[in-house]
């Protein structure tokens, strides 16, 4: 056998094991954005319309604890996708659910992640269309909640991560860092309403959510335009009464929106903005560069922790 | 706390789980067919076709072996989302692709997975267009793999597993029992093609893929069409080579068709597919009853098992 195959997960991280898994997938005519984005983009039968596709999962141990309420974690997990779906400007339409759990988990437990499903997808105009059930073996003492979700945007109003330009304004919805402190991350608000409206008025370069944390996924927002850099001004960073500056850039699970807006029009949006939404700040917090000049430390990484 | 609170999955069982979980989901317009067949259904801009959806998993030491080869794996993961798209006679489109797994898992591993998925992916012509990776807790010995799928269909070819009717022919394709023993059950194809011909040419009165075994599924066929039964003529059930009549009905894991046809139709049916598909048997076993008039024991219950 040679080296390589010992390589564990930990040994390489998260985004190299991302680009190994992904690289020299085929992609049909049907696909518009594949694998690297907040959402999968694909063309329907309606030219002016694409959908949007996208999974994600909560395990017990890493996303939520054990003892957490099930019916907020059951928000939490629906939220988590149309916070991706909101990335993209999008407005999200169907789920699907999978759970899976030793037979020996409480039926309570699923109902609860249900009621809480249920409350989001009504918040939000979701149908939950099915999904999956299976067993875990009885040796694991876990549990495993994964969202399917679709989603459309307008042809010209979708938004993806890969169009910032040097010199264009990083801006960040709401305070940032202590999610798990505050257990905010089991509460939060998908930025769907004010994606669109900045779609609609405001067209970001660039956008994409906070899931990681600013220092893991400004660095992808960067890679993705071009392999660009970044300056941030830490003495503006809008950070959470539970965290301070390093929180706000490496605790992750804010779920508030990352994008960058040319320069010329960021005094114009901060202004309409504040009118629109009084009660959520909109920071300018730097500005894209040639290269990195404000190196950023933490974020989340699933498989080695920096 | 109530009784209920007690209340653990092994108690109550898969299908009364989904039962438990789905009842009162609200579900909108676009909604065609909600939670309860092999795929979702779904209106698109096209009025002519429906979109699908589908979601599945595999979980290491319940759908596969920890030593079973990684590639086989993964086009069994994918494969198993297509034998649903089959069930409803549709095309598949695109998949998301969840993967989780301990820190300590090897790189190897994964990277056969998606060596498995493309080489499904790209035989029956899906795009993978993204997914999601996810830690486990180092604690958990075990890998997770979740497959989220769209497809498409034309409005009057969906099948739907609710419309079998009294007197309806009772119909299998291949050979059923013996998956696990003869490791079929890593290998199988889809009936992607079988399904769309049929539609084409004998449109079933109901259909769904064979996955928990005829003793689970059939009695959810029946259920669904308005509570009938069935009479099977165990002396004609095709066996496989590894298996008796027992495991043809419980062993699960066939991931071939399960239709019903009328009466009248079903010796033209024959003839032609005989024709079309020499290779594959196509077997009436049986016909739909008003009651329940041969048991059927076995099945895969992922919580509680007969």
């Amino acid at each position: 056998m040679g080296t390589g195959m010992d390589e564990r997960l930990r040994d390489i991280g998260e985004d190299a094991l991302i680009e190994k898994l992904t690289t020299g997938l085929v992609q049909g005519p049907g696909v518009v954005v594949g694998p690297g984005d907040d959402c999968a983009v694909m063309r329907t039968a309606d030219p002016e319309m694409f959908s949007l596709l996208k999974t994600d999962c909560l395990v017990e141990g890493v996303h939520f604890a054990s003892d957490s309420d099930p019916e907020r974690v059951g928000w939490k997990a629906l939220c988590r996708s149309l916070s991706d779906i909101a990335a993209m400007a999008g407005a999200p339409e169907a789920a699907l659910v999978t759970v899976a759990a030793s037979a020996d988990h409480r039926v309570a437990t699923l109902e609860g992640w249900y009621r809480g499903l249920n409350r989001a997808a009504e918040r939000y105009g979701v149908s939950i269309v099915g999904g999956e059930t299976s067993s875990l073996p009885e040796s694991i003492d876990a549990a495993f909640l994964s969202i399917m979700l679709t989603g459309k945007v307008a042809r010209d109003r979708c938004c993806r991560r890969d169009g910032a330009g040097l010199g264009d304004r990083i801006l960040v919805t709401g305070k940032l860092g202590g999610s798990f402190a505050s257990g905010r991350h089991l509460d939060f608000e998908p930025r769907l309403r004010e994606a669109a409206w900045l779609a609609e008025h405001f067209p970001p370069t660039a956008m994409m959510d906070l899931s990681d944390g600013l220092a893991a996924d400004l660095p992808r927002l960067a890679k993705a335009s071009g392999g660009l850099g970044w300056r941030i001004d830490f003495d503006v960073l809008p950070c959470h009464e539970h965290a301070d500056v390093s929180g706000a850039v490496g605790d992750g699970e804010d779920y508030e929106l990352l994008l960058t807006v040319s320069a010329e029009k960021v005094d114009e949006l901060r202004a309409a903005w504040a009118e629109e939404f009084p009660a959520l700040p909109l920071t300018v917090i730097g500005e894209i560069t040639e290269t990195i000049e404000t190196p950023l430390e933490g974020g989340w990484d699933h498989f080695s922790r920096a």
